[in-house]
């Protein structure tokens, strides 16, 4: 059975960055001839980054990646690299533009392309066929569809080369290249992370290969961009389904792996590029096997990398978040020193007369044992002027102490720079149980995505994990045993506008990310009355929450981006 | 030559309230029909509201449409209007979601339908070909594409039955229609204003009536929804291209037309629904043909029903709004009571202390002179405090001011339901001329489509239009003649931190609503220093915008919606 030694590079791009993204590559490329990779390949828009919405509309930006590309091929062989294929995932054109009338707005003039680079050039260029339009993904927005397949014979491997969703498609590419017949089908993707991922991606994966009766192999693009977490998990399957190597989570990675290919049959499908690949000397390579963590943990660290990549990638120094002692921001503040450090982290604390004492106490105590930079801002004297000149009382009295707080974080992100986190969690958001431009003002919302009842798990898994490696605990017990409170008048709690959280998150992941209706939601067995509450309580906040931005939040959890409604609209199923 | 006496009735929908969309169908049904119509049309999605975005996902939102589609047949009968052919847009569903391999969310599940209705109960039924997917379109998101066409014979005149996007598409429906030969195409259409459609639309339609030698009638909604106002502008055109009947620009309009229609050729096609139609009595109808103003009233027009439809479709009692003396907030200000009448406005004056005081007087004039709400709310004794707790200096102590009346707006909003109308224009809020939670913030932006040197034409359109009509021009004189200002610190204009707007509208025109490159625009004859100044505000303003919203605008200028961009992203093109 022939053998090809295939690099999988999973890299961590920087959106709109082609050269920096390039040197990425190239460096992947240096590290995978040293272990004599034949063939290298990165993810999916892995010189642009992904998704790049609507800079696909940009001819200047579409010529400036196929210049990229080009100049890739060149700087390959000027480092000696010239003989390594190498497979990278980049929007092509610009494209005519087709069949619509008039002088419009153009639909989409790129492609979602995989250039095949040997010898100083492109060799070869497949662009996607199928383009998602659903969740997070907005492709028929951004690329023009691909009708042709690529087949390579790399020394007698015959490869196919998809992208991404052309492997999702039940009687789709793999179905269709049938009768070619490869003996290794490479995807390149950008796959990003959710709660449940693992039980979706591997046994597609798997049976792919199987339908195929090929080895396949699976390459991820890392890091966060914007709502987005690119997990890696790059792995390559046997024609059986058996996973022979898997890269681990949440970092860049090269992936090096001799895959046996079945042999290729004597006929040749007519447009088979053929590509000489260098020789490989030496023993056959010991595979790698990376098998994902709990849960608790994979969650955890998509925040910990969607909060990194994007206070880096975005070039802030520091980040800013109000320390209430309450979980929401414990968790939020733990997030933000693992992400970048805790000398970058500076939390206030922010009491109002009706602060309880703990509030301060948790706060402080977080606060020390994380070691983030902590400093209290009593807002009393802020307030009382503004609520007596105004006249205020109920809730517009309680919204102005959030919205206090907002002003003196604001404050604190303009004159230093950083930049403000917004600690609200996805149950509280959903039923908009938060004050426009208060505490829900914020550049980045790194738990947005979380249900409250998983902000608890998360909070216990990370104390637990530190205790486990001998370290303090980040988050003081009382912080996570306490009842949630929003502390905007005497003696409040969540409990006294909202359903218990257990009964609440089942029926908002029915109702927000399953898109069941009332009658559905009810015969799930849940009590008429809260059912009814809660949807009119999502009903009115999602158009209360497009008065507020909250900024990009996490996609960590359910897969998708929130759902987009009309804002004016009656509901009335 | 056959005659047919077709209704178009350009509704506006309430999205999502179903039995009052119905009510509104059976009204126009009445009207038409007292009118001898035998034929009624109303627009694309007339009976859910357009766009429907995800609840197009929502199984039991489909069965609601489809069961209240069936009941409007009875409903029709029951009323004697029987007979009558009525033809109405609905998203149909739900269907299979297609082809995606794994539990995944589901793509698309409804389609794009025309329901033909007589005799109590659904003839036939269409669904769109053609789904638009760019500028403010996302039906690959929503809709699953249709394959059939659908043709009526109605008593001897063959109609084919098209949905908007079907009628744009160059060798689309209208081309694969030629060998059946239809003597009408009937298109019903959810088509949103933007100032230089009439050069478009029009023309269009025109030389599809051409391309197909049949008449053609062509029905739109009518109404606001969100960021996009629906101008009606329904119309006949014969065989040639002559308009025989146009509707008004942006009011509900039945438009009843004795159509001659091409005889059919002998050889009907294979599926033709064969309808009789009821029998007209009377004299032929005189035929009315409306033409749109000239284009500033036309974006007036937009603005208002933009404006009016947000604030009583979502059922705010009233607005309140800053004003400042400027020229943004007092077109503003005009424009809402235009749309909802004075006494529904509420204006509050809010000097601080770099205020001048042609910013108090402009502001009295104008509320005067309008006769809205007003009231005055000096800011400098709620920011002193603040600024000296917090020790601020700089541009975050400016911040803070616009911030503080941010407060004062919000508060009012909460005390009395107002919603907080945003006055940033396109030009401003596109170089990021403003601060986040501060100016920007509101719930509804009616001018953020519209570059500051259109603001000025419309102020002065509006003046001239009141005087031509014998009534007070509304706006003071100064505020459209003094220089912009923020005065957010002494002696401040705008033109310290922007090229002169004459300048800078071309160029963000270029950048942001063409698209162009840095190179390009420069090519265009700007200066290359200004091009990159300006660049780099827009592409920080973007980033910067993400933090804080500033609820939906209106598209009443350019098509489209703003752009949609990566937030991490580093521009090099």
């Amino acid at each position: 059975m022939p053998r090809l030694r295939v690099a999988l590079a999973q890299l961590n791009p920087v959106l709109g960055d082609l050269e920096g993204n390039s040197d990425r590559i190239l460096d992947a490329a240096q590290r995978a001839a040293e272990q004599g990779a034949q063939v290298l390949a990165v993810g999916e828009c892995a010189l642009s980054g992904y998704p790049i919405e609507d800079l696909a509309g940009r001819a200047s930006f579409l010529r400036a990646c196929r210049q990229q590309v080009e100049e890739l091929a060149v700087r390959l062989t000027e480092r000696g690299l010239g003989e390594l294929i190498v497979i990278v995932g980049h929007p092509d054109g610009p494209h005519e533009a087709s069949g619509l009338a008039g002088d419009r707005t153009p639909s989409a003039i790129a492609q979602n392309a995989a250039s095949v680079l040997q010898h100083g050039r492109v060799q070869a260029r497949y662009a996607k066929h199928h383009l998602p339009n659903y969740a997070v993904f907005d492709e028929y927005r951004t690329f023009i569809p691909g009708r042709d397949h690529v087949v390579l014979d790399i020394g007698g491997c015959r490869v196919a080369v998809l992208i991404c969703e052309d492997l999702w498609r039940d009687a789709g590419p793999v179905a269709e290249l049938k009768n070619a017949k490869p003996g290794l089908v490479l995807t390149i993707n950008a796959s990003p992370f959710e709660r449940d991922k693992q039980q979706v991606r591997l046994p597609l994966v798997q049976q792919r290969a199987r339908e195929a009766n090929a080895s396949l192999a699976y390459v991820n693009i890392v890091g966060g961009q914007d709502d987005l977490v690119f997990d890696g998990d790059s792995l390559v399957v046997d024609a059986s389904g058996t996973v022979v190597a898997r890269a681990p989570q949440f970092e860049e990675h090269v992936l090096v792996t001799d895959i046996d290919v079945v042999e290729a049959a004597a006929d040749a499908p007519p447009a088979t590029v053929t590509l000489e690949p260098r020789t490989v000397g030496g023993d056959v390579l010991e595979p790698t096997i990376n098998e994902p963590g709990p849960v608790e943990q994979q969650v955890w660290n998509a925040l910990v990398l969607g909060t990194r990549d994007y206070v880096n990638k975005n070039r802030f120094p520091s980040v800013v978040l109000g320390l209430s002692g309450g979980i929401d921001s414990a968790v939020c503040a733990v997030i933000a020193a693992d992400a970048i450090g805790a000398d970058r982290v500076h939390a206030i604390s922010l009491p109002s007369r009706y602060s309880s004492e703990h509030s301060r106490t948790d706060a402080d105590e977080l606060a020390e044992r994380v070691g983030i930079r902590y400093s209290v801002e009593p807002i009393a004297d802020l307030v009382s002027p503004i609520e007596q000149q105004l006249k205020l009382s109920g809730v517009a009295a309680e919204n102005l102490q959030a919205r206090v707080r907002a002003i003196v974080l604001m404050a604190a992100s303009n004159m230093h720079g950083h930049l403000l986190l917004t600690t609200g969690n996805k149950s509280e958001i959903s039923v908009g149980y938060s004050t426009i431009y208060g505490d829900s003002a914020g550049g980045f919302a790194p738990i947005r995505d979380v249900p409250k009842s998983l902000v608890w798990k998360l909070a216990t898994w990370r104390n637990e994990h530190a205790a486990a490696h001998g370290r303090t605990p980040p988050i003081p017990e009382n912080s996570i045993t306490k009842p949630p409170s929003a502390e905007l008048r005497p003696d409040q709690t969540d409990q006294d506008s909202l359903p218990p959280y257990e009964v609440l998150d089942p029926i908002l992941d029915a109702y927000v990310t399953r898109n069941l209706g009332v009658d559905e939601i009810v015969a799930l067995g849940y009590d008429a009355g809260v059912v009814s509450d809660v949807v009119r309580l999502v009903d009115h906040s999602e158009w209360k929450r497009r008065q507020g931005a909250i900024g990009p939040k996490i996609s960590a959890v359910a897969f998708g981006r929130d759902r987009r409604l009309p804002i004016t609209y009656r509901p009335s199923q």
